[in-house]
């Protein structure tokens, strides 16, 4: 097979990705960016901002299962859980199969993003009209400074890359103000690029976080076959405590069914490749 | 950027990985396959055969660590090794990074792609010279029927897909051999294709293994960039026991670098995604 105009692709850094597509469902420009919704051969529907991969049908769920459930069943008893980002709303519904949680509210910058998932992705809103949801179309970063003191369980930082604007939601300040909307015990976890691509920086988020004040900070990675290189991460941090033992019973008798995410699996997240240690050591 | 002829491009199943060209640096076809080599732009030197990636100098580290080191820790003493395939010698360069293998056998049925790689990979084949070293240019399927019963340690199938000839390779009667041909407490891991798009191969490689005899089969997975979903899985299987604790204190202090490989993977690689534990609890 020829990669041709039947392909998307994104490419940069000199490696590629692409699926074959069979037609384009939609396209529009928000006020924020151009989104575009694909029918791929083997991969479901992809949607694309300014052409960089968002989600695809056939492997988002291991990204909303690895951003979601690890933080999530790590935590005692995760009641009030912030959504930066995530306008997909993939992440919500995850959280929102977790009994404990009494509130989740999604902070997305882009409504249109949103409109065009409940049209194109079905699936991933289907907890959108969930009493415990909560939808705000607004800038994080001020709703962050405004948030109550210690009024969150888990803050999930679910944004694309630290580029233009969205450089800001990788900094110490920002992280300072996740830190003081968390309650004791409360973690954050922000999605943090490439293992392969991106040790630098993951290693920048893992010394904005110390800064920031946060007791432990913890990498876990997961295969992520859409987005750049394939393997993905996420950075995950608590407030003023170790992780210690996650909730492994309540994983094993969950009442849900998970595609990627179990308890072995939660174990063996955040065992890191010996480059990325070095990395993070030398930092 | 735009995928085109500046680009190599690898494409099937609906999903393409590419990786930009600055120059091909040789073409050859041998009796069995045409073998080319490229210097990409990010991934250093890339060789190919009938098309398909093979390694890059930037992520083989992974395959080739993960395809030699847990099997060899596993075992308690493994002293005589046997890797079929692995022309390009960069497996047999980990294993013989192990003080305790006395001797490593290769078993490559086309010589040219081990001279290709002598001449644009020297350093994954800077062990090929060792004493220890026993590099054969012949039918593997042929050398394990003939192979001296209880002679090997570990047997690795660092093999090309099961297309064609190389299908032999993943069957019950190949992998009888391999069982007689390994002493007790022996392993065998055979590289098995990707978690994302092969997971009935993967189900197919447990039966198969299961119906020669094998005592415990386990597959693990490592991200691997340029190959078919950026994600790979090998499974191993013991001849006569379960596989037990891992040589961790071995791992601990062994006396080379890895850049992937450490005890925390080792114990985290064998952690598998809930949808491919459904697929092998249904076969």
């Amino acid at each position: 097979m020829t990669i041709d105009e039947n392909w998307y692709s994104e490419a940069a850094r000199g490696f590629g990705m692409s699926l074959e597509i069979s037609e384009k469902l939609h396209e529009e420009q928000s006020p924020y960016q151009k989104i575009e919704i694909y029918q791929t051969k083997t991969f479901g529907r992809l949607m694309t901002l300014d052409g960089l991969t968002m989600v695809t049908d056939r492997d988002n769920f291991v990204y909303h299962e690895m951003m979601s459930h690890p933080v999530l069943f790590n935590h005692p008893n995760p009641k009030d859980v912030a959504i930066v980002g995530g306008g997909d709303c993939g992440t919500l519904r995850e959280v929102l199969k977790h009994g404990s949680v009494k509130s989740a509210i999604q902070i997305e910058l882009d409504e249109c993003v949103t409109r065009v998932a409940e049209e194109f992705f079905p699936e991933l809103c289907e907890s959108n009209s969930d009493p415990r949801a909560t939808l705000l179309f607004e800038d994080a970063i001020a709703w962050m400074q405004n948030a109550k003191p210690k009024s969150l369980d888990i803050i999930i930082l679910d944004t694309t890359d630290p580029v233009g604007q969205a450089k800001r939601l990788f900094s110490e300040a920002f992280y300072t103000d996740c830190l003081n909307a968390l309650r004791e015990g409360g973690m954050v976890v922000a999605q943090s690029e490439s293992p392969m691509f991106d040790k630098e920086l993951i290693s920048d988020i893992h010394s904005e976080l110390n800064k920031a004040g946060f007791a432990e900070i913890q990498t876990i990675h997961f295969p992520q076959i859409t987005y750049p290189s394939g393997w993905w991460s996420a950075t995950m941090a608590r407030r003023d405590q170790k992780f210690g033992d996650f909730r492994e019973q309540s994983v094993i008798r969950k009442p849900f069914a998970t595609k990627y995410y179990n308890a072995d699996i939660h174990r063996a997240c955040s065992a890191l490749p010996q480059f990325l240690l070095d990395a993070l050591d030398a930092n």
